[in-house]
């Protein structure tokens, strides 16, 4: 702990000690709480070993030059202590196929872990358990520089590389932020989090000197800072533009290590770490469940007098890395579709477990039957059609009139409830799984049936919004 | 009649004679009606000239060189029947001062005239009557040519000059196409109308030979055409841009004759046109009363389900040419105001009687409570400020929350009613004497009473809007 005091103040001299001795209260609970016990790293370090060397004996059963090493977390000792993920990767040469690869690594996996499962991310990989731990076993090449790589998977070695060789004694540093994110929902590049990987955890820890002197700096920080360590290239960073953060990746120029943060979670991170050198807290980092009083949120609803409506299907059985950017973009297109309609949104939101919700706040769930049609110029090509289309169709409410220099009508809508609206809606142009989902079912909910049937804590964090170290 | 036949063949060969021949059984019906008869017009040349006679007497009373000329259509004999306004000109020489004249016109018009009143244009001039007609003598200075005149009246004797050598022969068609623009409700180029004037009327009949040559040109006119005698100086045509047609006045290339013509009853014209040219009525010159059932009327309202709101006033004591811009600004500031504040307008209209009426027709007069409102950046400069108001403000429905990278939150509408809302845009940002009226005493009529009170012909115009040849 002292270290990092240290650390902080010799990187930032203008801060004050003061502020330090009052958020170490909070942050030494909290480290006591996520560094493991030496006997614990003691059993990894053990465990590690041994499986390591499992791992590749069986890989060279098959080829002597395949080797395994521990990359991640659990090789830099920046592991939380309730986050027990081993990664091994397993080095082949270029000359393998990436069929043989995964052909050789499920056969390991197989035999070496329990449960053991093929997952896919840019590529196939092994998951599976070893004692208690969660394991995963990644195929890559073994490439001479980032340069050469041939997959993605390929640049973690030299992203262990680069840590391993900066982050001594700040390992707790790294722990306490990947806590703070995980406090306020923000630790994770994956779609369903949009946050902060463990790389750029390490990497901005590196970059700031501690957890307090990275704090510190977010406290402060604009939408599109670029960081990085050395000289940065302005050409190659321009291709970054529109990132909300942008963190040159010090083994390869061309990648913003932060690129999957979105601008949500980096407001979410940079608005906690002002509140938090306000006012230092556990809670930040280990928030109190929320206590929700379903008559409460009901009331705060009732107060907007808007209306609601909420679309629920099962979820369907797909990773989370495919079906959450599906899911958003399911209340995007509904949203848009809604709009297109004519329905005034004054919000939506998307919710997923078991079942997924797709919920909209309207300003009526109702429109009037007319809406104003304007045509084409008067004596215009397109006047003769609209002209005979208009005077006798079914969809006129009245005759065709001149406004200003076009042809008008009042029409009837396609659609005046935004229940129909949504049915129509969701037959088509909605992603691939989720469309498949609803094809075998779904129910729409309106006003009361919303909270009888939607989970509370979703539409408490609709209706009421507050931050997770506000519970 | 044969006359106008000829010309028009001779000016447009390729237009078959097959139409006009159809088309001469309404005009000839409608000639009888609007060219006055022999002794109306012996009549009217015999009142003309008794009373040029004591006005110029009066004149030379004050000084010798003062001298009166008849000028627009009663000089053109291009007059209506029913339109008896005769229109004298007393002209002055330069030295005199315009609050001379206005006196010396003054004291003329209350010798000569019964009911004699003055009245303002750009400058006063005199209305009143004589014998039956309606009289005026408007004061002018006597320039030799319009780019040295003073006053836009003085280029009014330049513009009878250059008619009167052109129009002979061609009188009926002028009072055929003013016939026509009464009909359809386009003639006179004042506020109220924003049609065509007669010289206007005069110069077109000149420019395309006939009435049915005209009907047949405007029947395929664009938007923005450029029409005028001899070379258009394209530089000059430039400042135009934007209005709805230009005609290049002969007597001053700076001046759009058409200026004061909007879209609305340009587009109206053509249309009406077009569809005079395929089936000639008498209607289109003289339109039926239009027959209103109010039943039918309420039922076309009820058909569209939107929701109406009137706001009801005694119409102000000032000319029409101040009254309707300041009406059409009314609806127009409302309307904005009701958009501002959330409500969607399916349309709008105004009415002017003894009681000039405002009429919006709103998807709902109801908004719900809650609106969405975004503040300023998270972490920007703005940010206390907004947090602070909305974390305690009466208004806020729910704590501030982030939405991308910006602060936002749901508050409490100003007005959640229609009625409340033009309650209070009424108050102020009105022109002028339409806020003195409204000061004064207004209703507000919402749903059936909107039909108990208001004007029906209006509210069938607005709801089942017909063409007026269609009545």
């Amino acid at each position: 702990m002292l270290a990092v005091l240290l650390t902080s103040c010799i990187t930032h001299p203008g801060v004050k000690l003061l502020i330090f001795e009052e958020t170490s209260k909070p942050m030494k609970k909290v480290l006591k709480k996520i560094v493991p016990a030496i006997d614990e790293k003691q059993q990894l370090k053990a465990l590690v070993e041994e499986l390591r060397e499992k791992i590749e004996i069986k890989a060279r059963g098959y080829d002597e030059r395949l080797y395994v090493r521990l990359l991640g977390s659990s090789a830099r000792d920046t592991w939380l202590r309730d986050d027990k993920d081993i990664d091994f990767f397993l080095f082949f040469s270029e000359e393998y196929s990436k069929a043989k690869m995964e052909e050789i690594v499920t056969h390991i996996g197989r035999h070496v872990l329990e449960h053991s499962e093929k997952h896919y991310a840019e590529h196939p990989y092994i998951r599976g358990a070893y004692m208690g731990f969660d394991i995963e076993i990644v195929p890559c090449y073994a490439v001479s520089s980032p340069s050469s790589m041939l997959s993605a998977v390929d640049r973690t070695p030299f992203h262990h590389d680069f840590v391993i060789k900066r982050i001594e004694g700040k390992e707790n540093d790294v722990r306490l932020f990947k806590q703070f994110l995980k406090g306020i929902g923000a630790y994770g590049a994956e779609a369903r989090v949009e946050g902060f990987s463990g790389y750029l955890c390490e990497l901005l820890i590196i970059k700031f000197g501690s957890f307090e002197g990275l704090i510190e700096h977010v406290s402060k920080m604009k939408f599109g800072e670029v960081l990085g360590f050395g000289n940065i290239d302005k050409e190659k960073v321009k291709k970054f533009r529109g990132d909300a953060l942008i963190f040159i990746d010090p083994v390869d120029a061309n990648r913003n290590v932060a690129s999957a943060l979105s601008r949500q979670k980096l407001a979410l991170f940079i608005h906690a770490s002002r509140e938090y050198l306000k006012k230092p807290d556990e809670k930040f980092f280990f928030p109190e469940k929320r206590k929700i009083e379903a008559k409460f949120i009901v009331l705060k609803f009732r107060k907007r007098s808007s209306e609601i409506i909420a679309l629920s299907f099962h979820s369907p059985v797909v990773i989370d890395d495919i079906l959450y950017p599906q899911v958003k973009k399911t209340l995007k297109n509904l949203s848009k579709q809604l709009k297109l309609h004519g329905f005034s949104m004054l919000g939506g939101s998307y919710h997923v477990e078991k079942k997924i919700t797709i919920l909209f706040e309207l300003e009526s769930l109702k429109l009037p039957e007319a809406k104003l049609h304007i045509g084409p110029g008067v004596a215009s090509v397109h006047e003769n059609k609209f002209l005979e289309k208009y005077r006798k169709g079914e969809r006129a409410l009245c005759m065709p009139f001149i406004k200003d220099d076009r042809w008008a009508v009042y029409v009837r809508r396609k659609f005046s409830s935004a229940e129909k609206c949504l049915e129509h809606a969701v037959k088509e142009g909605l992603p691939r799984h989720i469309l498949a989902a609803i094809s075998k079912n779904y129910d729409i909910y309106t006003g009361g049936e919303v909270f009888e049937r939607i989970d509370i804590k979703f539409l408490a964090d609709y209706f009421d919004p507050i931050f997770s170290w506000e519970y």
